[in-house]
């Protein structure tokens, strides 16, 4: 691979900081992905948080994938505009606006939603649309996000989801800690015996997360996954064992553009593209391929703060390097369109369509 | 004011969040701005990473500004299109793809760049412009980001520019630590004086930041102040003493969508609105109006993770509250639109122009 040759040609056409995609990459997360489901018979419903575009879900579904997921309606409306239908919205829609951009959306995609209280409960109820909704039922089984925290409430939530017309209980939506196994199983054992006692059916049980695709068939019960990192991976999935180096398909290629002492530099690339995520257990906001010892210390906006002091070898001015992000979600939020390799080859843009939408 | 009826008006018409600005805020913020400048015969050149707003520019330079600063080339091209004019880009511009931009971007409206090394003064000096770019040695007086570290390097850096056809040497950027002043003094006279025997002219001395505004007047010499926050202010300006609450433009309004126990609940904005920007001395990633004792302890991209536990009142699910960003520049680039009000009356939509203009 003459990957310095590609550095020179992104920059010269499209400038740096360019946040890169391998689709060839890509292509390999979304067959192993969907390999290991088939293996685990349980349904892939890629959460597309991650890549944000309508064109790398067609190739999740066309690869297997039973449905998509989304957690904005906003990101849904975008999904369904490029023709992916079966869209689970995995979030607590609420208010009058997002009710009637719903009811316009199930009019033209298959749309099933996540409740964890009844007042969510109440305002889907309002929805006035053709068929009916189904609503899974949100279940904290440990991470303390969202989600009813008891058995008890998720079955006389699912009571009320199902005694309201135009309305279906579908089942439970879980995103359990990844060794919250036996408590899940608990949990959802639980539920899932209440529901039934109340006549229900439990259709759907949706769990969630890249780095619990390890967990894939280990809790009963479950019949879909929804993974979003694993299309592009990043340094909290290598740091986690869910990803190797190798299966990192984005990268933020960014210019040195100053190096006023020795031990240090910037990169033309800070917060406005990496973002300032960083989980506790990772040293610094990314990693460089080129220079695996060097440190981003620090980001102003623009701004990259290269620490050099561990690095025997150091970058010069203009020279391009590629950043594996801390976490690759929010940095295709930062951006409107990907550059698309395969390989050394450039093949084009990809536009992040459904990138900002907040609603 | 009935805060509580624009609140659900923004609910109802736009969805939540809604990323909200106060243009009376706003005007009172440009003007308070523009008098400090005037009262200290300094000019002002705000810097519009934090707006992103032609419109806001243009609001600034109608109130006084001499010119306005970008960050970014592609700031720069949105503001020119915007019919701004004199726009100082206080960025080290490197590359081919920048420099091209660059010559066709001078064809249209007054510019002036920074440089702090001689790669960067090398490229500029090959751009074909029909007149000369002015160029401003960026110097580092403490900070340790870009810019050169001694007065001898920023003379030579300068009898670079000087020497190059096409390029005239302009003057010194600064942004200096607020406590810097001494340092920053020495540093500046002894490259003026430097500059001055290489028969060169000082035209130009480049102070930054909504911090430094405080030493406005206090080091000799400084001609011109860009400052960006001050536009909208946030919570880190409150911690620093550079604004009060009433001086907060921007606020985000984020829905109550969940509280699954009694001592937290979920609002529907995580670092997808508001960033996970969080400088050490703030506990918290937002202040919330409402329950200013509630505490947002954690993001996920859509998920804000409220500690209710020392807060006596306690938000309901539905409940629409408003959020005063920890860092509010990070927050304008998450956004296509701003929500305009004045008061508690919505005026309408302005767009983030040069939103996610990474090049």
């Amino acid at each position: 691979m003459n990957i310095e040759r590609l550095k020179r040609e992104i920059a010269r056409n499209f400038g740096t900081p360019a946040v890169v995609v391998d689709l060839d990459i890509v292509e390999r997360n979304i067959a192993r992905v969907q390999a290991m489901c088939d293996a685990a018979g349980i349904g892939n419903r890629p959460h597309i948080k991650t890549h944000k575009s309508p064109v790398l879900a067609a190739m999740q579904r066309d690869a297997g994938a039973s449905g998509i997921t989304c957690q904005k309606l906003g990101e849904a409306e975008v999904m369904a505009d490029g023709g992916l239908d079966d869209i689970f919205i995995s979030y607590n829609l609420l208010g009058e606006e997002k009710i009637a951009r719903l009811a316009r959306l199930l009019r033209r995609a298959r749309v099933s939603v996540a409740a964890d209280n009844p007042v969510v409960v109440e305002g889907l109820g309002r929805l006035e649309a053709d068929r009916p909704l189904d609503v899974l039922v949100e279940c904290d089984t440990g991470r303390k996000r969202a989600g009813v925290e008891t058995p008890g409430e998720a079955i006389a939530l699912a009571r009320d989801i199902a005694s309201r017309p135009g309305l279906r209980f579908a089942g439970f939506m879980i995103y359990p800690p990844e060794d919250a196994i036996a408590a899940t199983q608990a949990f959802l054992d639980e539920a899932t015996q209440g529901v039934r006692a109340a006549g229900l059916e439990v259709r759907v049980v949706s769990n969630g997360g890249t780095p619990n695709l390890a967990n894939l068939g280990k809790i009963r019960g479950v019949t879909e996954h929804r993974a979003g990192t694993c299309i592009f991976n990043d340094r909290m999935m290598m740091a986690c064992g869910a990803a190797r180096l190798e299966d990192c398909a984005l990268t933020v290629h960014a210019t040195v553009v100053s190096r006023a002492a020795s031990d240090r530099g910037i990169l033309d690339s800070g917060s406005k593209t990496l973002t300032s995520d960083r989980p506790p257990d990772l040293d610094g906001y990314g990693m460089i391929l080129e220079y695996p010892q060097a440190r981003i210390a620090k980001f102003s906006e623009e701004h990259g703060f290269l620490d050099l002091s561990a690095s025997n070898r150091r970058p010069e001015i203009g020279e391009v390097v590629r950043v594996i992000p801390n976490h690759v979600c929010v940095v295709s939020n930062m951006v409107d369109r990907f550059v698309t390799v395969r390989g050394d080859e450039i093949v084009g843009e990809l536009p992040v369509a459904a990138r900002g939408k907040l609603t």
